[in-house]
């Protein structure tokens, strides 16, 4: 383990050499501020890194691990953070001009958790304006001709590009699962309300997810037990149990996915659509029982009812601000904003009826398997630094708050890589991930991009 | 008991009647529709009295009963339901002169739950034009010169007046307690969602509450018991255990009570400040611990925050009519969905979050006491037949969905009831229940209007 780049270990084998003292924070640190060195002139994965304030940290954990207090799970790990979570004492500008220069007085609750179980805030991931859809300045490592994805664009590139071993990311529509597809790792976010949302920039309060980008499902899990929980600061924060998603990693069964081909193969392009059907026989051949679902009728509203709350919840947040400054909004944040402000009441409340209608019929969809199966994106990243890509395959499920991964699960004709997605049932964060970590061992697909 | 004239019985004593064979349901009916013929000229409860098929339900009833088969712990007993409750083949006219003659083809779940526990349906009583503030024909049964209150003028009035020992309302703001408090009988609300809405005419669907009014807390809990629960078909139905409120009523103890004084009693008039004032007293000599509790900041806004989602939300349900026959509504509906039409999507979705701060803060209150304690209305019933009186007691909590019920404690001056209401913590309507039966042990205060 110890003969590998540190910038190339899992968390967890991080930790396990931390812990064991074959390996010091400030190394692992610095391996990664090294590999920052390298690429970040081609990729353009930060807004900001603190390389001061991560190495100091870095030299206390370290030090404490000597004296035998080990704060939690992530104790001496470095971290990015896309760049609308609150941090204080750190810039946080959320992609956009007008907060140019913002620092934060307090943390968001999810870095208030990480700092106590020992993680290091690496810096600060580019960002998409208000994680909307204008093209943030990243690059895909894997082309840097194509988009990373978006809005967490910052967050997939670096992960992708052992620029460090997770950053958090948000997700709306696709913004965390759809740069975790387009840069061949591990993108997960669960349940809506199951991580706090309290100091992370909001674009619609009631779809915004705090997702999580990493190398492999473990490391997911991993992330996602030091964070998650209720937190009464974040008005719609879940007050129910976090399940013990670690437990569940080890006490895997070969599941029963239920294939969606209905609207999603539409979605995806010839390539994505045969891959996910081989996908799908790799994992029945390996035990799973794989069958197709039937959506719920009128499923594909929910791109609909997506539109519409994420226009009224943002121009609710911006109105002020929006008023008096339009001009420095970017223009696909600023029609969705526009468009906002233009809508009733009465629409707002009979499309959050809508939603409602869905959730119940979709939660019963997702009571027949342990997860449903659809293709990663609809296809690799395009070759457009303009776009973010499709959110098309991400945003039913995000509209209606499940908990969902992507896994890379291969590379396309063109070598840019090609993913799936699983959508688990509400609440039940550890069932999805046990399922996608069967995938992943199952698979066996570990992808790098060409960094040296 | 059975020397009582069968009206005058509770639930409970009219079931142990029927059960040991000293009463039959027919004669029970009767007893009602004699009760019924006396009184409904002056009154005016009832928007139809289903005689016959009351009469044929309850003498299969008591065949049954015969056979030894009892459906549940409603078997035999009649009550009344507001008249926005879906009755499969009898008419449900919402208080709409434009629903007059409609016919649902289907029963609200509430019926069919009332009819799988052996309760029999007397009749529909009037309500408020779908449950707003346009007053019903009813009066109050203590002076008919009085409001019976509102929206569930009819149901409160007809319980008041033995007509039928419980009835179903509604309540949106104060339409069930308020009622309750002017006719000098028990109103009970549960946890918003806690009865299932499905097939009741909707005023707002985030707030409008099934209510029940019967003459004592243990009859409220026996129907509470027998409806309560989870029903897939209503989009806010609560997806949680229903609390066993009938083992709580045996478990009393000394309750801790918070007096709100606080903008209550400055919504109070002199005697129901002073009246209020003596019962805590009581309460507090009785053994229980009353201490003044001071509400969150901004507690108020709740009543604009009710204002407006219950504008835009019956807006949003009747905008097709609406935009067609505005006309045929009358002034306070039609000015509260005029209103709801203008207000934009923003503002409502800025309004729904402040409703979840207060949610939040009101809760946190909660915590500390088994419930609250508040006059119960302003005073005694108006002595105005155009208004049904003023929510303002009862509007805020309803507002955020918590569990409620108002006691008859004592007459005014001008021989009308006075009343408390007490407020629970959420989800646990069989605390507040247990705690409104040893208030209403305690104060000893049985009220029966002149009827004879």
């Amino acid at each position: 383990m110890i003969n590998k780049n540190p910038c190339e270990l899992t968390i967890k084998e991080a930790a396990v050499a931390l812990t064991e003292g074959e390996l010091t924070s400030v190394k692992l640190v610095n391996s990664y501020l090294e590999r920052i060195e390298a690429m970040e002139e081609s990729i353009k994965a930060w807004a900001l890194v603190d390389r001061e304030g991560a190495l100091k940290a870095a030299l206390r954990l370290d030090q404490e691990l000597t004296q035998g207090q080990r704060r939690g799970p992530l104790h001496g790990i470095p971290l990015g953070l896309k760049d609308i979570f609150y941090t204080a004492g750190l810039r946080t500008e959320a992609g956009s001009q007008s907060w140019s220069g913002f620092v934060p007085s307090y943390d968001a609750t999810v870095v208030a958790r990480l700092k106590q179980s020992g993680a290091i805030i690496l810096g600060k991931t580019h960002t998409t304006e208000f994680a909307h859809q204008d093209a943030a300045p990243t690059r895909n490592p894997w082309n840097t001709s194509h988009t990373p994805g978006g809005s967490s664009s910052g967050s997939g590139a670096a992960v992708a590009a052992r620029m460090c071993p997770a950053a958090f990311g948000s997700q709306t529509g696709g913004s965390t699962l759809r740069p975790a597809a387009y840069n061949g790792i591990v993108g997960f976010k669960p349940q809506h309300g199951r991580i706090s949302a309290y100091g992370v920039v909001p674009l619609s309060w009631t779809m915004d997810h705090v997702g999580i980008l990493t190398r492999t499902v473990e490391d997911s899990a991993l992330i996602f037990q030091a964070v998650a929980g209720y937190d009464p600061q974040d008005l719609h924060s879940l007050n129910e149990p976090v399940p013990d998603c670690l437990a569940s990693l080890e006490n895997q069964q070969e599941p029963r996915l239920g294939l969606v081909r209905q609207h999603f193969f539409d979605q995806a392009n010839e390539e994505m659509q045969r891959h996910t059907e081989e996908i799908a026989e790799l994992l029945r051949q390996s035990g799973a029982a794989v069958e197709e679902v039937a959506l719920p009728s009128n499923f594909t509203e929910l791109h609909e009812i997506n539109r519409i709350i994420m226009s009224v919840e943002s121009a609710a947040y911006h109105q002020k601000m929006f008023t008096k400054h339009k001009e420095q909004y970017r223009p696909k944040i600023r029609e969705t904003i526009g468009g906002g402000l233009t809508i009733p009441a009465t629409e707002y409340a009979r499309i959050l009826q809508a939603r409602l209608r869905q959730r119940a019929e979709v939660g019963s969809l997702l009571s027949q398997v342990d997860a449903l199966l659809t293709p990663g994106a609809p296809g690799t990243a395009p070759k457009d630094l303009t776009t973010t890509g499709d959110p098309v395959i991400q945003r039913p499920w995000t509209t209606i708050g499940l908990p969902s991964i992507s896994l890379p699960t291969g590379l396309g004709q063109n070598g840019l890589p090609l993913a799936i997605q699983l959508v688990g049932a509400p609440l039940v964060e550890n069932n999805l991930l046990a399922v996608a970590r069967w995938c992943e061992q199952v698979l066996d697909v570990s992808l790098r991009p060409p960094l040296d």
